[in-house]
């Protein structure tokens, strides 16, 4: 069946996530329901993974299989006529037929977004922090993530999951005006891995964890007073940057997806 | 009277403009509340002007005068905690007694966002134009706006003016990603007149108005076709950029408020 790759970016704020649900109103119910009111006929749409509740994305992608030949541009604009404001098709373009947008996708990028000051614009795109944070001594924990270890402290329901063990490919934290931003980067991500990972760099940045904490963490060991699962970061600050798939352009530099303007 | 000079940033969407009137819910309103939830007192609060209806504001200044000596650090913490999420107090410094947010400025800046796509993100912060435009065009427009004339032909109501001559110091223009900036700065404006010279650049972008109409608009001329009150830019697309005082910092280069994040 021609197959389409389709980009899409979305302000997850309205959003019970990406993943279709009865009853409630999420990011793929949305897309298909424009995509079908365009076609006037059922298709088949699977996403790279989900993202959760309040999660906003730069470059979800999408797989769309439709019965008939379409033209992209066509569909582009069809689609973004009848889409909410709040979720915009930035792509589709013709894929092979055996593309599938979780299965062939090879990493998934994170973007976070801190701030340390209190913003009347980017409320719905930051975690304001107001513990004054270290950025070194965040960046230097963040350095502890690196490389393959088992994140069931990390992880919403361990239990669940096949396996617990993560290849984190990156790690980097950069500072933007009043932003600390952290992207990380790893073939697959475990329910709320990120938010708690934020988290657990936030405390270092405070001084709530030391140096070390977070590879006892990663090692199943306990430390005093710090429970990962309570300090989950929110999802306002959260972004979907990017889904890589074979033959894609690298990242680029670490930016800000929305700047908190500059001080006057 | 002991009197503070304010800086501070808002996002105009929820506010029927910056002035005070009973029975709406008003910046100037929302923080003399905040104010004096705080001192406990009634305070003399004026702003360096008005804003309209859903007009953002990066650096809108304002004088205050209390009948006591505060420290500017708590005034800013407690008035910010007391503060609705989208107003945010960016300063509050000790000033001359002679102070006057309005009568001592001597220009103000505004910065104008168009969009040349559609974003899921900014879309309270800009005006998504789907004409094609040609920047050049704009820019060389907005050169013919420069200089002394009078803007009665962009202004609403120019019979309550006591003169619609404005000297306008700078018309810039610049490209940022998917967003076309424009900076307006002049001592004071007209009611309305960014938004219609902004809608008036945006024809001229568009090949709607040619070389020489705009200047032909100052001077009184008419336009075969073009009404500037039917082209006024809406406000979400416009920001309160700085109010400048003698003495300050000259304004900085030409940059987003919000950038429309990167394409993927």
């Amino acid at each position: 069946m021609p197959t389409y790759r389709l980009t899409l970016e979305y302000d997850g704020t309205r959003y019970r996530g990406w993943q279709e649900q009865k009853n409630a109103v999420t990011v793929q119910g949305e897309l298909r329901k424009a995509i079908e009111a365009y076609l006037g006929a059922a298709v088949e749409l699977g996403g790279s993974g989900r993202t959760d509740a309040g999660v906003h994305a730069l470059a979800q992608v999408a797989h769309l299989r439709v019965a008939r030949e379409l033209r992209g541009e066509a569909l582009l604009r069809e689609t973004n006529d009848r889409l909410p404001a709040d979720i915009h098709l930035l792509g589709a373009a013709r894929a092979p037929e055996r593309f599938h947008a979780r299965h062939t996708a090879v990493a998934r990028s994170y973007l976070y977004q801190i701030s340390r000051r209190r913003t009347a614009f980017a409320k719905r795109y930051v975690w304001w922090v107001k513990r004054e944070l270290d950025v070194a001594a965040l960046a230097a924990a963040a350095q502890e993530l690196r490389g393959r270890h088992d994140f069931a402290a990390f992880c919403e329901r361990p239990e669940e999951q096949t396996s617990t063990v993560v290849e984190l490919e990156r790690a980097e934290v950069a500072e933007a005006g009043d932003l600390v931003l952290v992207r990380i980067v790893a073939s697959h991500f475990l329910w709320k891995m990120v938010r708690r990972l934020i988290g657990a760099l936030a405390a270092a940045g405070a001084g709530e964890l030391r140096a070390g904490d977070i590879g006892r963490l990663l090692r199943g060991e306990q430390v005093a007073g710090f429970v990962p699962a309570r300090a989950t970061a929110p999802p306002s600050g959260l972004f979907l940057e990017r889904v890589l798939y074979p033959g894609d352009e690298a990242l680029g530099a670490l930016e800000p997806a929305f700047p908190v303007p500059r001080n006057a």
